[in-house]
């Protein structure tokens, strides 16, 4: 075993040597308290980004990340309080219609969400896109309001595992970021903090999501369920596909008004069979249901009864957004599109293909997402998709509308729009979006 | 071909591409220059220190290195300078016993040395122990003199390489030292920066060397021989044993009266062989003699008429030592010693094994050496070996004189050098000093 020294560490792990828990304990400590600089846990993240993590060394800095900062007590809740996470998409706003939904069969959801970054969106963006919607509630009041409503999202606090802050940044700079144990560590600190009993996980695989193989998406899941079962919280994954983006609307504000007409019934397919199926696995864990599958009706229940879209006007008002929009979304501003997309000459038969990260970026370019964490957003910005793979097009026809400020670069987002299309004279096969689920016991679907 | 943004360098070498000389270059002038931070360039050597530099990768990082500072120009001294670098060792007092002999032949030696670390000494501290000798000569100061007297030995100046002591300081705490295209990378910016035309090594394996094993060894000599002569200067390493200490002598000023001994005729066997074959390629690469083996029965000769130590002299005069103390090391202090080690109950036979590592941490101890950067050493400590492996041996027998200010700690200093011994009723095989030969035909003795 080596000393605690950090070099001591950094060749021990250099050398392939598996590391105790204490050390790991002691190391992150160090660094989150300045003791261990940041040239030191450089060289430490890339000897264990090259030699590996086991479950048992990223279970400790999962341990050492999260006890860096506080842990929520929700014992005033009652009942099992279960999140979800997703490693992020395009389109994907799987969170402002599950949260609700599943808050209005009974389950209470204390949910921490990011902001987006790169090709793609974060949850808080989103809901910033309502007027007056606040995301940064004290842990008094985040634990007071998940009591009243059950229902609750905010940021990131400063107490919620500084230690991951630091790292994140670090790693940004030093070329560590794509590891599987460091990402799950991440994910996984902050989750636990949020004082859960039970996590559902949308670990998404394909061009538009961070693990671009189905093989790394499942390792991923693998470790983040070893960790969350390690520190005794339930914990199942769902692999989704990420290549096309998911739903029509992508961009926050879009993306709001789309998720408010799935709450009040709308059909957009392959966004409501990830929704749902993660809302029948939360009612699940949460004990609401027998099984995953009754679980899913029960959610489909709560939206065909308006239960679950009451409840998304609950969470708005609690946090001082306008709930005006959600009733009316034309009042909110850019209700018409700064310009249409034609398809092409060539565009005949049907659209084969969207590329999700293509689309991730030419929204980030409306205005939508950031390049760099210091930029702002346009919280109106983004695109709503009229055609998507399967279905019969002509030259001409609508392909997506947009909505931006920066009309003079007009004809750049339209080429790089309609580069992202691919087209066929026959349809392609349906897209799967459920890929396979992991829970303890395996690789198993429902 | 990646950009030459820091993250895209670290990424690229992360995942075991090779990096062109001009991305090696630009990182490190902008590493130098402080434009990349430390924290970038630690993960940087720890990617490159676990997915290896391959040569023409080793040879840009040297000439980034070298380029850092400046290349002097030694053509105000006629003739070929030719200089030896050793990886260190315990007793390795070859230096001061070799330069002044190859001078003395002809052939002009401009040396710049470093200081002890650890259990290894350094020719600095050693030239040091010489009362008022300077080693922090001017840079026209090095050139007058190597016109003058055809030799000189200083230590680093901050014109040479500075990138190299930068990244010596991180490699130091960040586990990347033991890296054998950083060692050579750090060793061969140096010594092309002294202006020499052609260079020896003695590469040093065993467990008193850095390199503790053949393999690492002969891996360092082919990554030293390349550089060299893909800079156009003809180099020659040998490989030579470093299990044992060499010669009788461990600290600074013992060594350097051992030398001035070996100058004035004495044999000490394993030191001379060292020392001669050393010589023998200087004075060949130095275009005196048509052979190694001519250039060694010439050093011989030097040594025999008293030209070699006339040149010690000489060089001590240069740089302002006190020359009396070469013609009668009895006027130096401490010329006896604080205590005699005895030979234990169980010493009957012949002295089987000494280990060169231990005793070399049992100098460091009694003050001839440094545990860190800032320690001081004490220029008079150090041992004597009165038995050597081979020699016969019994109870009560004197093992070693020690010399050391610190006699409060003596009990702790005997029981250390005891232990460093072992001993057996049969001799052992003699030691190989010389172990291989490399050159840019190959390996291949003589």
């Amino acid at each position: 075993m080596p000393d605690l020294n950090p070099v001591s560490l950094i060749t021990a792990k250099r050398d392939g040597q598996t590391l105790p828990a204490d050390a790991i304990h002691r190391l992150i400590d160090a660094y989150t308290l300045g003791a261990v600089p940041d040239y030191q846990m450089s060289a430490f993240l890339m000897a264990a980004f090259l030699r590996g993590l086991n479950d048992a060394e990223t279970a400790a800095l999962t341990d050492a990340m999260l006890y860096s900062g506080t842990v929520l007590d929700l014992s005033g809740t009652p009942g099992l309080k279960v999140d979800k996470h997703s490693t992020g998409g395009v389109g994907d706003k799987v969170s402002l219609i599950l949260a609700p939904t599943v808050a209005a069969c009974g389950v209470p959801v204390p949910m921490i969400s990011g902001r987006g970054l790169g090709h793609s969106g974060g949850t808080l963006d989103k809901l910033e896109s309502i007027p007056g919607f606040r995301t940064d509630l004290s842990t008094e009041a985040y634990k007071a309001q998940l009591e009243k409503i059950g229902l609750v999202m905010i940021g990131q606090t400063r107490e919620i595992a500084p230690a991951d802050g630091k790292l994140y940044a670090l790693r940004d700079v030093t070329g560590t970021v794509e590891c599987i144990p460091f990402i799950a560590a991440s994910i996984m600190s902050k989750k636990l903090a949020e004082g859960i009993d039970a996590l559902v996980l949308d670990v998404k695989a394909g061009r538009g999501a961070f693990m671009k193989t189905e093989a790394d998406a499942r390792r991923l899941a693998e470790t983040l369920v070893a960790i969350g079962e390690r520190f005794g919280k339930p914990t199942v994954a769902w692999m989704t596909s990420m290549d096309v983006p998911l739903g029509r609307a992508v961009g926050n504000w879009p993306e709001v008004e789309e998720s408010i007409r799935c709450l009040q019934g709308a059909d957009v397919p392959d966004l409501m069979e990830v929704t749902l199926a993660l809302a029948g696995e939360m009612l699940h864990l949460g004990g609401v249901t027998g099984t995953p599958a009754e679980g899913r009706t029960r959610a489909q229940e709560a939206i065909a009864s308006g239960a679950a879209f009451d409840k998304l006007v609950a969470l708005v008002e609690a946090q001082q957004g306008d709930a005006s929009v959600l009733h009316n979304p034309a009042l909110r501003a850019e209700a018409t599109p700064a310009a249409q997309v034609h398809a092409p000459d060539h565009a005949r038969g049907y659209v084969a293909d969207l590329d999700a990260l293509a689309l991730g970026y030419v929204a980030v370019a409306l205005g939508a997402g950031r390049r760099t964490k210091e930029d702002a957003v346009d919280p109106t910005a983004g695109l709503v998709l009229r055609k998507k793979p399967g279905e019969a097009v002509a030259p001409g026809d609508v392909l997506a509308d947009l909505y931006t400020k920066k009309t003079d670069e007009l004809a750049v987002f339209t080429a790089s729009l309609q580069a992202a299309y691919t087209f066929d004279g026959t349809p392609p096969p349906p897209t799967r979006m459920l890929l396979d689920r992991y829970t303890k016991a395996g690789w198993m679907p429902i």
